[in-house]
């Protein structure tokens, strides 16, 4: 997607370990417009697949997949929400993800009322790099018994192996700009032809 | 709001210690239809007051903020971030909020960058009850030199201080729904009349 990709160009910045900065548009002041726009280009990539929900993970993906439902008829958008303390009722699925950025693994939980077997889930999320959190979204979805009609990324680190597993998996994956090189030296980001 | 009062008697869940729950359509499975409807409400209830952003806070407020957002010509929305590290580098303004719900204090910052001094902006937040949160996210607005329109709240627990000492303190704050009681004995809800 040219206008995300111009965005990242304009104000991404490229730091050591393969840290890419886009807070200035994606997740910490929203571009609502862009994001409004990012929507609509997932909208026309899963085109008559079945979405009856949406499902993201906090904290960046949840006004990314909000403003996103409008394009999929307005349906509901339910995140994972991550949590200290896990109840023991029963009440919830629940998950633990890694994660690269902190060192660390924390739980995530969706009540499980809110995930109906059979129903048709679109996963959205912003950034897409060693899949950990995907990975914890699948497993989520598979304990419900959802159908994963695709992945709606933002944007995905061509570089790193989790966009090439979940391809190799079949899942139908939409990252609407996929770096495969930046340069933390130079600042050059190079995106992947699509 | 009508319709935000209807889905709270219909689908809302009284607990003992004050808790309301409505994670069914407010804030775990977010009902974007909703949420279009609260953002257009809004627009009414601030119409002709200049937006040039909206501040929330995670979780919870992003979608409804970023939904919102479309009412108000896609002004971009800031979100502060829950944080257990602090950068000292001074690029962020930093508050503390104490949430009663949790027992215990955290940290949010907003990267200084995404705050203009004399813009305006409007707070917008799912809830509202002692005002921990709201106070933390007008400190840094003051800190910032931003001027706060106003604050759009989903659910104010009207039988808390957090509203009325907003308003004496003359901030316009409009909240969509006001709780004046709960009984988690019959589940008993009324709201204030606007």
């Amino acid at each position: 997607m040219k206008e995300l990709e111009d965005r990242i160009l304009s104000e991404g910045i490229v730091r050591e370990g393969d840290v890419l900065k886009v807070d200035s548009f994606l997740n910490h002041r929203c571009d609502t417009q862009l994001y409004d726009h990012m929507g609509a280009e997932w909208a026309r990539l899963f085109a008559g697949e079945p979405v009856d929900k949406i499902l993201t993970i906090e904290a960046s993906g949840i006004g990314i997949a909000c403003v996103a439902a409008r394009h999929f008829g307005n349906v509901p958008v339910v995140f994972a929400r991550k949590t200290e303390s896990i109840n023991l009722d029963g009440s919830q699925y629940r998950t633990q993800i890694h994660s690269y950025t902190h060192g660390r693994d924390y739980h995530v939980i969706v009540a499980k009322r809110f995930l109906t077997p059979g129903e048709h889930v679109l996963i959205i999320d912003d950034f897409l790099a060693n899949g950990c959190a995907l990975n914890g979204l699948l497993q989520i979805c598979e304990d419900a018994g959802v159908s994963v009609t695709g992945i709606g990324i933002a944007v995905e680190k061509g570089f790193q192996p989790g966009g090439k597993s979940l391809r190799e998996r079949g899942y139908h994956l939409e990252s609407l700009a996929i770096v495969d090189s930046m340069d933390p030296a130079t600042g050059k980001i190079t995106f992947r032809e699509q």
